[in-house]
């Protein structure tokens, strides 16, 4: 991707773009979604490209999301999951990777479980590494199509109030995100439990609160995060059932007002950070995020592979 | 599919399907199995659609078949396996499916353990739901091509002797087939130990018989069922070398006429449900099944996924 | 494949193809690596075709070379790994290969843990079976795109002074490369610890040597094997440290001439049967053999499948 002068190989989170560089993928991606392309001659594609998917964690819309994005552009798509890979003979990540690229592959797009995966592998190998979530560190594509969902939503994010709730110290889409949102301008406060949230986060300029009606109030959004059962190594919380009292968003209670709008990255747990009525409602956009992630993904494909 | 002004979204079962809307798809089928369409430029095609296969139980022969026959027509093919997929994290069924739709899915092919989980689905979301079996429900594409094969060895089903042996109390294979057969005509015979017949299947107009000579003797075509060791949670029978000896077919002892055909839905335990001479002579049309389930696939994914 | 007047249907090994047929191979896919059918009306292409991947072991680069280079002749790919497969049922490799072939596959190509598994199955079903290593026995596909890479880097192999080294005993890339080295007149020493070592490998021609000096003095080219853990049942030598003393390729101590290059089929165990700095340096072809491993499996493909 060029963004004045700038050669950037790989897209590896949210932290190292400029306002710039993000505000051109948001808008090329909305391009896409407007079906800007069909029928030019001129369309961007992918054709004769070929994309290994290599996911190293489980996971659904991400993948399939890439996966989606690649054909429709007219590339190729090679998936490798871990249990099927030479990974589990015990071959580096940056051989296997460099294997990859010798058999003729134009980019990796790569789930990892350590945070700086993607980062290490693009400065050990030649073609371009779309980081598909990196540990705790960045999901950097999530990020974007939240911001784009955000502005569909409410405009330009300068000065709109956006609450992240929950899981924030295991959660990579609260990083990406936090720092997505600050460079477009918006206003964040983070909550949750305070085992959850990482402390002296205020340093970034993002609000901290514990107390849920106080994140609520006022939010023009609310990014709900999940509970990462699989990244927590100790509880942080008595149980699910006390988390879902204390922090859940509900119908009753504390609730959010009819024009705050309510996202969540997904798998949702239905009545921990959610109860279904609020999570099917109109207010929520849990799955115009998903569509959306597909026009974002083409943008992010097509700028940094093509 | 549009069969007399109605329109049915997804295919769910035989037992719901009409006969005119049974031979209607193996007809269709019958037309690709002689490649009339080829070269045409009006032939059926489903270019640009993205089928998505969700296979939450392990499968070879249908998964493959659905795959094939959905590349035949132009469209592309998702494979989402239960290990990858974000039903791992807890996520439910409808809010898995809810996301497929979201990126795009114009279909989603189901199998399941839970009977009904098709139907569920179906009533959850907005594209057709093919069902490639749900749990001892029922296992309908499957019935489909055991009928095309049927029609294809012994014409017009109608007063045609059809026996059905083995494990009944756990096939979906066997239900959607008496559903099928007695649409269609013919006279079906249920036949296995008695712990695997299911109880007062009389009333469904079938006959019922513990004795493999009744059986068998006078039957147009045998359809033998897998012994589903997997679905079993008790033991039925006292083992397997006594089930083969009871009610294995063999060349020698109590052995079908050189008229009947024999079927199996696959995969086979060659020397328990039927000896190897057997399954591989001329009167087994297991393999022709096979290749069949490709064309009836192709019928079934064009009328309900164009 | 068509040499002197004999039709051949599957690629099983080197140690029965002729010459001749060796030798075709390597110069078709030589022409596949120059990119001469480019843009030509009559570029040799598999389109129409359907190719399965039958890979019942793990692999990484073999299972996505094959991958590439089918979808590169224009053919489609089916994957099948054995976790979905219906060998998990009990199904006999007979039975399901018969199953793949009555669903319209074309070829078929089989990783197996057993030796002979390919010859096997080529003599059941019609269809060829391309095989991508069986058990102990042999990984033709390897040894050509050794041979490859070989003539690539020290022209006509005649006379030329090669060494294999490792763990010979488990290795079917071992296995496949001595007959392909011999059938172009390489002169072959093999080495490594005298338990990993066949006995009476002289009589077919090789020369054996215990000490690693001899064995890498006076070498144009060292292929390495890797030590194969999961193929080994006993410990055949005290540890992986000791192995590494003794025979791994290091920059200090006994090390190759600078003309001599260096081999590997991958997956490297970094530190054991060569050091870091080696395997990165120039006179390290492995990921060259990687690259080419696309062009000889297209050529093998077109010329068994087309």
């Amino acid at each position: 991707m060029v963004i004045s002068g700038k050669k950037r190989k790989s897209f590896i989170g949210i932290q190292s773009l400029s306002v710039d560089e993000i505000l051109h993928l948001l808008d090329f991606a909305s391009e896409f979604k407007q079906n800007k392309f069909s029928n030019r001659s001129t369309a961007p594609t992918l054709e004769g490209k070929r994309i290994v998917n290599l996911f190293l964690e489980p996971s659904t819309r991400t993948r399939i999301a890439f996966e989606v994005a690649t054909k429709s552009l007219g590339a190729d798509i090679i998936s490798i999951a871990e249990k099927s890979s030479s990974l589990t003979k015990g071959e580096s990540l940056r051989d296997t990777a460099s294997n990859i690229q010798a058999l003729g592959a134009d980019a990796i797009i790569l789930r990892h479980s350590s945070p700086g995966a993607a980062t290490y592998l693009s400065n050990q190998i030649e073609v371009p590494i779309i980081n598909a979530g990196d540990g705790a560190h960045e999901h950097p594509s999530q990020a974007l199509l939240d911001l784009f969902t955000l502005r569909e939503e409410l405009g330009d994010l300068n000065d709109k109030e956006v609450t992240i709730l929950g899981d924030i110290l295991f959660s990579r889409v609260a990083r990406s995100n936090i720092w997505g949102l600050l460079k477009l301008g918006a206003k964040v406060t983070l909550s949750g439990p305070s085992t959850l949230v990482p402390k002296r986060m205020e340093e970034f300029g993002v609000r901290v609160t514990y107390d849920l009606s106080e994140a609520v109030n006022g939010a023009d959004a609310i990014m709900l995060l999940r509970i990462q059962h699989e990244r927590q190594t100790q509880s942080h919380f008595p149980s699910l059932g006390e988390y879902s009292k204390m922090f859940g968003l509900k119908e009753s209670g504390c609730k959010p007002s009819k024009h705050t709008i309510i996202l969540h990255p997904g798998p949702i747990n239905r009545g921990v950070e959610i109860d279904s009525k609020l999570a099917d409602s109109d207010q929520s956009v849990i799955l115009d995020q998903v569509s959306n992630g597909v026009c974002v993904r083409k943008a992010i494909l097509y700028e940094y592979c093509s």
